[in-house]
């Protein structure tokens, strides 16, 4: 009970909220070392002043009557000095678009290159365009879709079925109770200014962030002080409450952007769409912002199915909402959205994992809290390192990471771009055990698409006390056990008389001491009568407690079971995020064969590509469309997703086509016996039997066989034709 | 232009608003054919006429003091015609119950067992159970979701792999602008009551139908011509207005069920549940009630990614959202449901299809408009004879009742309960060519679960007049074509003059005319100098058009295109009914080897069933359990879907539990090398060897073989043990 009543009176965000909306924040915090960057800004502002003292001994000499020789060398002086500046000025531009990796202006370009293909192929879609659409609301078109489509069933055969998971599939619209319950009814909001005049709206540390970001990157005559000051601001942002953002926006004289309006103060804006269910108008509804709680609110029914033992884990895939203030970013940051969510429940006593030998070899990028306090990078780490050495809690928790490493890399995310990213303890909510984020490195910077956090009792609990239905587990055992067990009896005719109204609140923190609190205050009550103690409920949480009003012992108890409540471990995956960092990760160019154009490609794994295959007759020729439709045909029958081309189109372009949908393998029909199968990275093809090609398609694209195999047992086909 | 107009004019509810609303009212309308319970009725009411004319008679012989003998005679003779009306009273009540097909309290009870397991085993859970729930909305637990995620994937293959169908994916949150344009938010309305004093709401048209049926079915007294009319208000409540709806509620005296207080006169009250995008509170967003628009909207781009060719069908699977006035009929009548869509875009001037062949020789139910009108029954008709002879409108719309009509059945849909009604002219949009519903027959009777409308223009006409945006094709001539068109040319100064204010709807109004209704125009204006003419958009719609005001003329003209709005033929299935109807038709009980219980069976084609092999050893056992680990890895990595069961069950119980849940196939381990497959519905077992297992129930399970092919390659397998 104690964690719970602490609990409500300090943040009750869940991971996941912080998980979503912070994901371009600078974290982790700079650490004070001198960069090049300040040691440039020095010398800048150094040079200044010298050149500012040489302007002025210049006036002073033309006042005095100095001769015009004298006056020409410390021109000429002072000339050599601007130029010395101006190349200070270049360097320290350098440093800044340098900072981070890779130039900003090429990271840009590429992400311009892949969103022109994107959009242009119909792989999503601004929502409702033709009414000029809204902000953070994307259409799948048809490739995405499928690109979709196939990772939702690599996640239910990874997750669901390997792990044998229960699915379950929970309405969108939520009655408040159940969100008030887990505290998104007070809690998940942003801050929000508004442009006094016209009623914009905007997001108050959006607002800051750019202010300080355009200074640091625009202004180079800033101190190396102020700079060191605006870094410090992007570091602890997230951290800022209203009073602090409102100080800072106030001190640095933002204004609203669109109109150089100034702007309210912050206040909280909830992100959850509202609504009413039913006619009434009585009964207030929200879209839910995570699928989460239509699990925890079963967990009573779930634990029943799985024959009241633990662990077991649930998942969810569904739509969530987030009803953004100014949604910017994209793809990454939008209105709706599809998660899919696990929540393991596991007995809090033993978090070991079965199946945790399986990935404790692994080894892959992490960043553990401590190295990015100390101003360290991310680094290569074994996972069963990291559980021994105590940097992971627990080996479930270790488990979930390892899954989620092979599940994204078997996608096709890019290892070396791929790492596991610990809370901080600020980031981190109170009643967390541990929190690592999936962090994919993307043109906007690493992007957290998963999170994995320990979650302990907090959400079971909280429906529990909001219900009234014990969401608990009971562990039966072989034969009765004598239990001690600490008996706390609060005298409430006491309590009532010191605390009057608040003694219910008193009473509640006294019972939900644990062993060790309850054991201190029996020894201080009884050497001096009386205790000092915390009730976070109330708003002066210190308390005095004499020894008259509570009674607290040991008493031996005979036990036949011990009822607790599961501690839940919960992988969290923004499914629009891991496919967008797919894109940019299976995205490149290479010229066209004549050389005079670069082309497109995806190369997206078979187990993602929207098409698994083109089939196409070389030339226009009914023999040749009779032989493709039926090998089309035959794909289809064996559920591999296929596309005819039968356009007179040059081969060339067709290929191109499809390489640039990351379609990995081309039949290409030049005879009605055998064909030719292209695979699309390597451009390599092999002949192989009409009967045999759906066969052989199907294969490689189910990852039963490798396309090495396939050059191994087929022969090569090499191209007379211009084909590319 | 014209129909767009005049769309504007009456109704728009698009087809599926009354698809997914009335699906349990009584069409067909009841021939006026006298009925046995007609016949009791009157039989009825003149016996109790007899008996009141008798009672008088007798207290006359009474008051004239006739003689006992006379009056024992007189009430003898009564208390005979007494008897004479209950024997009546009986068959009357008999007849009532009677009613449909099969007796009423049969199919509740067959329900009722049907729900019970399904909830108990989790197919479906009431969310937010521990909250006490909200009306309308349910979870899919384990097994349910299971079973929805197979239909999902089976109708991607049939569909959309199949047919090349364009998927997309669109968002839930639809801002206002789009559902004015579709007419949703003027016309998505249901008809609501108020209770007077409490404020709780009702539908109107429900309660009008529980006063009828109550009085029908309890009320033995009324007259065999008030028992017609209830009759007749029950077939023609779907087409009553509110002023109808209030007058019936009125005359009927029908009062608040839960307080028995007066209720408000009908007032529509939308469906639609509505929110706000963004944080102003000056963009009001709708959760859509239906997929559909986010495909019209995306016409324009999808055309161009299928080459700007005709025809090609776009498909959605996604959540919609209504929000019912007082659901009821349990998982039939949610407020958030899955539907999927296909909008399939076709030249108005050609709808044959090119599969069309492969549907032609089907024969199912079906049960056309004048069938219904007629008051006859559905029958069994060739899919091929019904378009020959116009029953269906056209070829495309009947490929898709085929192609439905193959996928239901496909899923375990009984086709003996299964028919496809056409609508009757009342239930048709003004703009819809031809409609027809997929019913199951299921406990609440006949239940629509997939409209297949022609809606001809309709819907891109409405976007393209909205948006601004023109939603259309083109069809490329190879040479230019001569072509004679009318060319209307509105005098505007003389409509000024005439009609001042409203000369604009009426220049509009005139430029729509089609070319017959031009023609007209000209003939009168020619032969009397003026001509009538409706305007729709007027308050007063017929004006009077003089000669001075228009000129109408014929010119030649050389076009190198036609420009053309396609018609959509539109399949909308409800995914969540089909799967409802599923459970009736697959749910059977047969005894147990005792013959002490029923056991509970879903005979799921392995295609649907949520879990398709269980795993366990015939004694608690560690070599078994490793055998069975083995096999269920090898099932899991195959992407079978399997439970192990290492309980130490008697081995009958577990196959119950198993058969309960529709598993198929059972694995029993009963020695290292070889192990036995059960069939779920025969119980016969065959004999496979460890190594071979997984690749039979793989095979099995995914139709590559029968268990009838199982059969016959494997020794069959008789138990010793008492294993059922």
């Amino acid at each position: 009970m104690r964690s719970y009543l602490t609990s409500l009176s300090s943040s009750s965000h869940r991971h996941i909220f912080t998980k979503f909306r912070r994901s371009l924040s600078s974290h982790p915090p700079p650490t004070v070392t001198m960069s090049t960057e300040d040691s440039l800004r020095r010398a800048l502002s150094d040079k200044q002043s010298t050149i500012d003292a040489r302007g002025n001994e210049i006036r002073q000499l033309k006042s005095f009557g100095a001769s015009k020789s004298e006056i020409d060398e410390a021109v000429k002086a002072l000339n050599a000095l601007k130029l010395e500046k101006s190349s200070i000025e270049s360097q320290l531009k350098a440093s800044i678009s340098g900072e981070g990796n890779g130039s900003a202006v090429s990271k840009e370009a590429f992400r311009q290159a892949v969103v022109n293909t994107l959009e242009r192929r119909l792989f999503y879609i601004p929502s409702f365009k033709i009414y000029r659409g809204v902000a953070g609301l994307y259409d799948y078109g048809p490739p995405g879709c499928a690109v979709k489509s196939n990772v939702l069933a690599f996640w239910r055969q990874h997750f669901v079925l390997e792990e044998d998971m229960l699915e379950v599939d929970c309405p969108c619209v939520t009655p408040e109770v159940v969100l008030k319950a887990s505290g998104h009814v007070d809690k998940f909001t942003d801050l929000m200014v508004k442009d006094e005049k016209t009623g914009l709206c905007y997001r108050a540390d959006h607002l800051l962030k750019d202010h300080c970001k355009d200074k640091l990157e625009k202004d180079l005559a800033i101190s190396a002080e102020k700079a060191a000051e605006l870094k410090h601001v992007l570091a602890v942002l997230d951290d800022l409450s209203a009073e602090q953002l409102g100080a800072k926006i106030k001190e640095y004289g933002i204004v609203a952007p669109d109109t150089k309006n100034s702007l309210s103060d912050p206040y909280p804006f909830n992100l959850m769409f509202q609504t009413q269910i039913g006619p009434s108008g009585a009964s207030t509804g929200y879209m839910r912002p995570e699928t989460a709680q239509g699990i925890f609110v079963n967990f009573r029914d779930l634990y029943y199915y799985n024959g009241n033992k633990l662990p077991f884990a649930a998942a969810q895939i569904g739509q969530a909402f987030r009803n953004e203030i100014s949604p910017r970013q994209g793809l990454l940051r939008v209105r709706e959205f599809t998660l899919a969510e696990i929540e393991h429940f596991v007995d809090p006593d033993d978090k070991s994992h079965p199946k945790y030998s399986e990935v404790s070899k692994l080894e892959f990028l992490m960043f553990p809290s401590d190295e990015q306090m100390s101003g360290q990078s991310a680094k290569r780490l074994c996972l069963g390192e990291a559980v021994s050495k105590g940097i992971v809690n627990n080996q479930t928790l270790a488990y979930f990471i390892g899954r989620v490493y092979l599940f994204l890399t078997r996608l096709g995310i890019d290892e070396e771009r791929l790492r596991f990213r610990q809370h901080l303890p600020n980031e981190m909510a109170h009643y967390a055990a541990d929190c690592w984020d999936a962090e994919i490195e993307s043109s906007y910077g690493w992007i957290e698409c998963v999170g994995i956090a320990d979650r302990s009792a907090y959400d079971l609990r909280a429906h529990t006390n909001n219900s009234g239905v014990a969401l608990v587990a009971q562990e039966k055992f072989a034969e009765p056990k004598e239990v001690e067990k600490v008996v706390i009896t609060p005298v409430k005719k006491e309590l009532g008389l010191a605390f009057k109204g608040n003694q219910k609140m008193v009473v509640e923190a006294l019972e939900a001491m644990n062993e060790k609190e309850a054991m201190g205050m029996k020894a201080a009550l009884e050497s001096k009568g009386e205790a000092e103690f915390e009730v976070c409920t109330l708003d002066n949480p210190k308390v005095l407690i004499k020894k008259n009003m509570v009674s607290i012992s040991k008493e031996i108890k005979k036990e036949h079971q011990r009822v607790f409540t599961p501690s839940v471990i919960e992988p969290s995956f923004g499914i629009g995020r891991i496919i967008y960092c797919l894109y940019e990760h299976s995205f490149y160019m290479r010229p066209s064969k004549a050389g005079d154009e670069q082309l497109n490609v995806f190369r997206f794994p078979p187990l993602v590509a929207p098409i698994k295959c083109t089939v196409f007759p070389l030339v226009q020729n009914q023999k040749y469309e009779e032989v493709a439709k039926k090998i089309s045909k035959s794909l289809t029958a064996a559920g591999i997703s296929n596309k005819k081309d039968i356009t007179g189109t040059s081969i060339g372009k067709r290929y191109a086509r499809t390489d640039e949908l990351g379609v990995p393998f081309a039949v290409t029909v030049d005879s009605t016996t055998s064909v030719t199968i292209r695979e699309r990275d390597t451009k390599e093809q092999v002949r192989v039997n009409v009967d045999e090609v759906a066969a052989v398609v199907k294969d490689v694209s189910e990852g039963r066989i490798t396309w090495a195999d396939v050059l191994q047992k087929y022969p090569a086909h090499v191209s007379a034709s211009a084909d590319e």
